[in-house]
């Protein structure tokens, strides 16, 4: 048989429909971030202005310098699963800092916040007594594996509706074991959950509640606990789950709560006991970001000085872009032809890299450019990308007037 | 509700039966591996006796260096997903470089092993047209997770038995897409598949050929690209699975295979497309881990030769392990319990650490020391190795004769 044939016929649909991904090949170089040296198409040299990165902590010499003193120290691998020989001093001071971070009595690392999410959501659901996931219906991927990987009776309530939550819990029969999922920043809309008003609707109805915070922590809260901790939450939160990969800068995901909730997942999670440990000098990084994080409040201040910037410029000029209270700022393309043409013209005529995000990343007819603001972009970052996309929104509209 | 209640019920249930996990917590040094500092109970400093740091590349500085260098050249993390901003230069040098090692087109890398089966596999059932995953009754855990994720029909064959997986490919629909996965080397018993054999019964049922060659991978063949390459069998596989996180001594995983077989996994599975990509510095020092063994086979040679060793002072001893082809030894002790308890005592009065292997890693009842030597143990480890258990096992007589 001809596999080549099946798995062919399947990328020709993918690259008929514009959704075929090519990833841009960059290097990132120390100290001149955004800028980095761009391998694929466009400039040699482009400014990044959809990195997950958001603080720039993956450049922060403290965190570096962990990274470094700990390969020096220990090497590079942790040379096994935590149960049989990978279980290094490092993890537990992560999971320490991690406990403490979100005030909970135990934290547990994964190697990815995708694998956080999966494992313990399929691990609650298939393993608590007639346990019902009721689950925001825009719940990242991850979540929405792990739900489907448990089997288990799932609810789906409407994107950030406290109302719709209540009558999907009312409908439950009374034995059912609750577990409410949800975000607290939804990365591709940039929107930001009622925490508080999900939460009451939970304990109203005994539900234990579950919150993705990876495009939070870090970045709100006094300490970077995330949106629950901003708003005082996190104590309300059965399950806080994070990501070392995204604000912190290096890559991991966690889950915190209280030691038995803890000591369950640990125990009984498939995509935790059986994979290999993240490298000890990974965990040292992360502590010393988190670390960092818990401190100093000038990352988060600039973010949120330069992501205002943007929108007040992006307004000034006209050019469209979604309200929501976070650090995302969507400008809406709504075909994804259009949005990898938009995208290639910026790489290649200004230097500027942003990914088109296209289906699945988000609905198709959504498709967008995404612009994620950090304190490292300067004001004149910001005025050169404004004036980039000005040009090409007028050269639209005269595409427009003409057609 | 009171969730720790339902958490704590279970957790006491693991505990009755002697499966609770307690985690021994480690802090390698470099340069004195497989010596390490001990953070729990027993010896200030440890011999491990149970990495899967195969060939102690984890301490081979031209890894350290690759990964301190990247580090300072680009930062401790991706920034994001290999489609948004997260694709540096240095995964696809790596990707290159194990492509090469498996002689296949292209190599696409996962942020461990375990996803890399489980999304490779949950892909490639999910999506082909009446695919089945005809399955070794004994591979890992990721792989089944990733077939029961495909919720595809499947067949599960007898271990390493090519004229069970003959009955079974026969009687599978003619319209069938067939998937036959297997590993190479089986972690635990240490047994080696025969994959000519099953390869043969594979091409006569015109079936897709998927082997995990994580416990083989830098170990096997003369340029370490596993059993398959050593027996000269790569071309005929349709997809050869591999880590990063054992021999190489780092973290990841990865898939090898066509062209159009690593776009089609690229393009559509889940677990690959919305995760942060590994750190540059971490594919960095992976790279650099395999060209080293690529060109020198010094450690593969020390490695056998105290396997060696091991096993003839064993046999010298009366110490029954399980014969097998590879660099595993089993010393069965079919008790959860008392396998805990030799663990302690090794670990307590001889400072060596061999982590206890129970259910679920294995069978229950098949519960058992499993030791790994490496180059890096000396002839003078092994004979403490083997003076200890030759201690503990007279004391286990005379407690069966008092008993």
């Amino acid at each position: 048989m001809n596999f080549d044939k099946l798995f062919q016929s399947q990328l020709d649909q993918l690259k008929q429909e514009g959704n075929y991904r090519v990833f841009a090949e960059l290097q990132r170089q120390c100290g001149n971030f955004p800028r980095v040296k761009n391998h694929s198409h466009g400039q040699e040299e482009v400014t990044v202005w959809c990195s997950n990165d958001y603080l720039g902590m993956g450049n922060n010499p403290k965190v570096m310098q962990a990274m470094i003193d700990t390969v020096q120290e220990c090497g590079t691998g942790a040379g096994g699963t935590r149960n049989i020989s990978g279980n290094a001093w490092h993890h537990k001071q992560l999971e320490a800092e991690l406990a403490d971070l979100h005030q909970k009595e135990s934290a547990l690392l994964f190697t990815s916040g995708y694998v956080s999410n999966w494992a313990a959501l399929s691990t609650l659901g298939a393993r608590l007594p007639n346990a019902v996931i009721v689950s925001d219906e825009l719940n990242h991927a991850s979540m929405i594996e792990g739900i489907r990987h448990a089997r288990c009776q799932k609810a789906i309530w409407k994107h950030n509706n406290p109302e719709d939550l209540d009558r999907k819990l009312a409908a439950l029969p009374a034995n059912a074991t609750k577990i409410v999922a949800f975000e607290s920043v939804y990365s591709m809309d940039g929107d930001i959950a009622p925490i508080k008003e999900i939460v009451e609707v939970a304990e109203k109805h005994n539900a234990m509640t579950y919150i993705d915070e990876v495009h939070a922590v870090g970045m709100y809260g006094p300490r970077g606990g995330g949106v629950a901790e901003r708003e005082g939450l996190m104590d309300r939160i059965t399950l806080i789950e994070g990501t070392l990969g995204k604000a912190y800068g290096v890559v991991g995901g966690y889950i915190t709560g209280s030691n038995a909730l803890v000591d369950f997942i640990r125990s009984f999670a498939s995509g935790f006991i059986f994979t290999t440990a993240l490298p000890p000098a990974v965990a040292a990084a992360a502590t010393a970001s988190i670390r960092h994080l818990k401190d100093s409040s000038y990352e988060r201040e600039m973010q949120q000085r330069q992501v205002a910037r943007l929108r007040a410029r992006l307004d000034a000029e006209g050019i469209p872009h979604e309200r929501n209270p976070s650090h995302i700022i969507p400008v809406m393309v709504k075909d994804p032809v259009k949005c990898k043409m938009l995208s290639d013209i910026l790489m290649d005529q200004f230097g500027i890299y942003v990914q088109p995000i296209n289906y699945p990343t988000v609905p198709k007819g959504t498709e967008r450019l995404r612009f994620t603001p950090g304190p490292l972009h300067t004001d004149e970052d910001i005025e050169y990308l404004v004036l980039a996309l000005k040009t090409l929104w007028k050269q639209c509209a005269i595409a427009h007037a003409v057609a």
